[in-house]
């Protein structure tokens, strides 16, 4: 992909986002792009590739945004950091003309975003990219519920600390069951804290804590709170205040 | 490395490749480097080091294409990337003039490749960079063979995705035995049917393809074929046609 | 955080330096940065991020040397590149005019540190990000003692081709018992030869080797150390001479 970009437009400057996305986790790239777009300069030309679907008739899609593009499959992957953004508009480049011919059944990474990527920094219009398109495939999340004085949500996914990243962020503690009370999060045996940092807590015990997405997570400081709470993606949380 | 170039050759630019070569696994990296290089601008320098023999007597080699540079140990490494362009000619560079000394016995890539691929960016002449060698020592790879309607290969490398891709190629297919028919993969127990792409499977099953390498590649979409299939490096594959 | 240097500093130039520090792994950051400092061009900016106290007391800080900025925090982490280099001034930058509003409890990479190096990169002076403060903490590293014939010390951690780096260095092989002898290292019931390469070895045998550190480490070509001899970090080693 970087020598796609680079032969077809060479003063582009590629950077790389992150390399720890596990293998085929749309919602952790999600996460990622819609985590780190905003600290961008305006005009960056975002491309992601979480991809499994690739081969598939799933479009390939190029969103223009206030301030920003975003090129990737149309499978959710792009979903969070778009509805942080004023989006434009959005074109299918299944078929760009400035796509790599044959296009390859398990790489449209380099045959067609990367193409599509480097016309942007080339200053091609975006209309010429691609054909306008109907508004992208949401990304479907499990939706946290409220259930008396709790909150039930689900472990999104695992990061490379082993921390585990929930569904339940800092607004749903803005309700007055949780203003001005002690906050515990409830995963499998497990009864963790909620606190206001990494190391806040007593040494060697899990906590829970709001993190840099405004999303509850649970970590162990100084190790892995996956291994340490035996829990998976996907594991029930329960939020409550004591 | 990029410290050591970056001081020669303050203008250059460097790019990673990739993160993901399992460690001192050559014919992983020969592959990368040959799926890579094609795409890069003409001109481009290509420093690759999976060094395990750093240390001993194996030459450093620089081969001249005719658009590009290979830098790397003379292991087989740069094979695969050569054999795929015109070489013009090869340098032994282990005793560079441009080669940091002392050179260390545990890391030419600081001390021997970067030097080497500093001194091209600033348009040293290769001559002047090394001694003309003989060509470089050939990738020892297991050759697939026919046998009566099937050909037997071998998983040569397991990908970051858990994907086992094989020796068994395109050009292996385009036989009387395959063309128009149903093609499957026996690997251990399992049988593999050959599809177009990831997703043209029935879901959560494995499934075999030709990936944009040209080999036939096993993978389970949205999971891990090595895990699935418990099969690890070097296993048997067994191609047919039913 | 590029996201963050390059809005500020348009210009600067954004290098990885690696992505394989296991987490939290102070002593490897810290090693990684003193072993790739002295090798990039004078006025480069280090920031390092191994930071497992984030949102505690812990200082933020930036260190000017003779030929260089470091910045990160002051875990430690900084101190071995520091102590190879003349330190000139250092500086605390929490709280520094040009952080990020709020920061974040969680995350002082994107928040402190990257808007600190963008400034240093537009040429803010340093005395203008911080206050000046005391040294920095020192990283607490066990020492390694001389008993007898032997030297004991520990492995300080396990890199990613599963080597087991020890904290006895080559200075320590510079004494009456060893010169001139064969020097072996026992790990649990193995012993190991030290050699002076990876390869000079006997093939498929774990030895031992002064690496590009000067720290004597327990390799197996073609394999990992760390899985053959069972062996963990801290685990105790023993120099001696046969």
């Amino acid at each position: 992909m970087k020598g796609v970009i680079l032969t077809a437009a060479p003063e582009a400057r590629v950077i790389d986002l992150t390399h720890a996305i596990p293998p085929q986790d749309i919602v952790a790239g999600a996460y990622a792009l819609r985590s780190a777009t905003p600290y961008f300069p305006p005009g960056t030309i975002h491309v992601a590739v979480v991809d499994p679907g690739v081969g598939s008739k799933r479009r390939a899609l190029l969103v223009e945004t206030h301030d920003a593009f975003l090129i990737g499959p149309d499978n959710g992957l792009l979903g969070l950091a778009a509805a942080a953004r004023a989006v434009v508009r959005t074109f299918d480049v299944s078929r760009s003309p400035v796509r790599r011919r044959p296009v390859s059944q398990t790489f449209h990474g380099r045959d067609v975003f990367a193409p599509v990527a480097a016309a942007l920094a080339n200053d091609t219009p975006p209309a010429d990219l691609g054909t306008p398109t109907a508004p992208m495939h949401r990304l479907r999340l499990p939706a946290p519920s409220r259930r008396g004085q709790t909150v039930v949500g689900r472990v999104l996914w695992i990061d490379h600390f082993g921390n585990l990243i929930t569904n339940v962020g800092r607004t749903h503690l803005d309700h007055a069951t949780f203003r001005g009370r002690r906050v515990s999060v409830r995963i499998g045996d497990h009864v963790l804290r909620l606190r206001s940092s990494y190391t806040s807590g007593p040494a060697g015990k899990p906590l829970a804590l709001v993190n840099s997405l405004a999303l509850i997570e649970l970590a162990l400081p100084h190790g892995s709170a996956a291994a340490t709470l035996g829990a998976e993606r996907g594991a029930r949380v329960v939020v409550e205040a004591s």
